[in-house]
């Protein structure tokens, strides 16, 4: 699949994040940054920008907050063309400092938004937008939205300034047919504008379904090593770049900074498909009930775990 | 997904067998036929009928021959509407006996193939349907034949008696057009048989296109127990159950079955998505490359394997 527009963005950092409270090491993010830039990866994504007065600073490692001096020591001396991207939450905004982007070695800023704070995350667009940053939206768990209420919220989108709007399934609930349902809806309410796809690999779709937004042209699209990320993870960047045939792209050093860095960190912390997470895509859940029960000595009482939650009793 | 007409065929035993020369234990076949039986699974595939001549008794447990009387010994006294398979490569018939249907315990016998051996398979199939089974003629590694011989294979296979035929991806190297495709062309060349999906998992895409095979009217589908077979393995069955809304289908027992037996040997015997695989699969080659440098001490060196393999200096 070649089509010069469709851009990828490597979500290592901020989605692994979540596994591990945002405490990868600086060798690591480092690594990564080395290997996206020799691999000709259009964005990659540090982390979130959260406000210290939500998240202590006790809690959380560096990528929880991405500050613009930290990740100025990331990057220095690496040559690179890849562009930066921080995430910010819209319902968790406070005290987030932003600087123009002149002064910033951000890129791009991402808002990731339930439709019920559609008005927050353009409150951010419109704000990141005047200080010069690219934008997304980054309209989360469609899978439970009714669509009266997200086609509202695509129509508001639609006059705000933000460039990229992104399908995401939170859930991992959705297969190709939704997705080409759902990008093509986007597409529909949202004119001009860019779409992008984002999703979760709890039955093992993450891949096909973003293969499944890239048909119906989707132009922006996450990947990440390994596929890490909170819970299932994510479409696996290697297999989303060996699909694309753009040569502007090199799989050799993704392939190099799996082997050195991912392999043993999946020792160390867990993610990919297991059952709880395919229960919990299946019947359309957030993950939490199975990343909290993959902490317990019946972690792997699937069975019963789904009979809980088909039949929980109360 | 609900369509009386789809069918779903667990081949855990047979493919699963392809990691460990077929030696599983009677108690290890006898909960996956028992979970089979209480999950409403239609056909289960107990392996190969293999010649003890080209496979010699002292490398293969019992499952590379399927003996009826050791099959019989394993559905002893389990109640159950699950019909039997086996498999025999059509390429390495030699002595294998096959009794009337009714003297047996199988009802029905798949026929593997590639496009060149399809006469072969074709004489198995008028042997095996006059001795009254239920066959199919799985035509293999389709992703590297060309198009003029796998059409000359299938107007013979039209003519012939098999009831079922296979589109099999041998290398996991289709995504879902292609599936689309071939499967629309074996319908064209196929008047008035079932069409069969097959997929492999080396792109984490075997459960996309089985359920693209099912979109495009494919009847019968295979699934495996969290995936197992040789290399990449299968398409899980869990996931695959719990697409299809067929009430007759109970995903107890497979979740069941999976946690009990599947995850501890996941311990002892390798399969699944693995970046040798995954590279493997992404350049349509056979895995036994991948199968080999995993038995090696570079077994994760990634980035050399996939230089070896696109740029081999000879």
């Amino acid at each position: 699949m070649f089509r010069e527009e469709i851009k990828v963005l490597d979500c290592t950092i901020r989605d692994g994040g979540l596994i591990n409270n945002h405490y990868f090491t600086d060798e690591f993010v480092r690594a990564v940054y080395k290997a996206m830039s020799a691999a000709g990866i259009d964005y990659m994504e540090m982390g979130y920008r959260s406000s210290r007065k939500y998240a202590p600073a006790a809690d959380y490692g560096a990528w929880k907050y991405c500050d613009d001096e930290k990740i100025r020591e990331i990057i220095d001396g690496i040559e690179s063309n890849v562009k930066l991207s921080i995430m910010v939450d819209a319902h968790r905004v406070a005290d987030q400092q932003f600087v123009e982007v002149d002064k910033s070695p951000v890129d791009m800023i991402r808002m990731a938004t339930y439709v019920k704070d559609i008005d927050k995350a353009i409150a951010m667009v419109n704000k990141c937008h005047d200080l010069g940053y690219e934008t997304t939206v980054n309209v989360m768990a469609i899978s439970t939205e009714n669509e009266f209420d997200l086609i509202e919220a695509l129509d508001q989108l639609a006059k705000c300034p933000t460039e990229t709007v992104y399908v995401v399934d939170s859930f991992g609930y959705f297969f190709c047919e939704q997705i080409e349902y759902i990008v093509k809806l986007f597409q529909m309410h949202l004119p001009g504008k860019r779409i992008g796809t984002h999703c979760h690999n709890n039955q093992q779709l993450a891949f096909a379904n973003t293969i499944e937004g890239i048909r119906h042209n989707s132009n922006l699209v996450d990947g990440s090593l390994f596929g890490i990320g909170r819970g299932a993870g994510n479409c696996p960047l290697e297999l989303l770049v060996g699909f694309l045939k753009n040569p502007k792209f090199n799989i050799g050093p993704i392939l190099k900074v799996i082997q050195d860095y991912m392999i043993p960190m999946r020792e160390e912390i867990e993610w990919g498909y297991m059952i709880p997470y395919a229960i919990t895509g299946l019947l359309n859940h957030h993950p939490r009930s199975a990343i909290a029960m993959r902490k317990t000595k019946a972690k792997d009482k699937y069975a019963e775990f789904y009979e809980e939650i088909v039949d929980p009793q109360d």
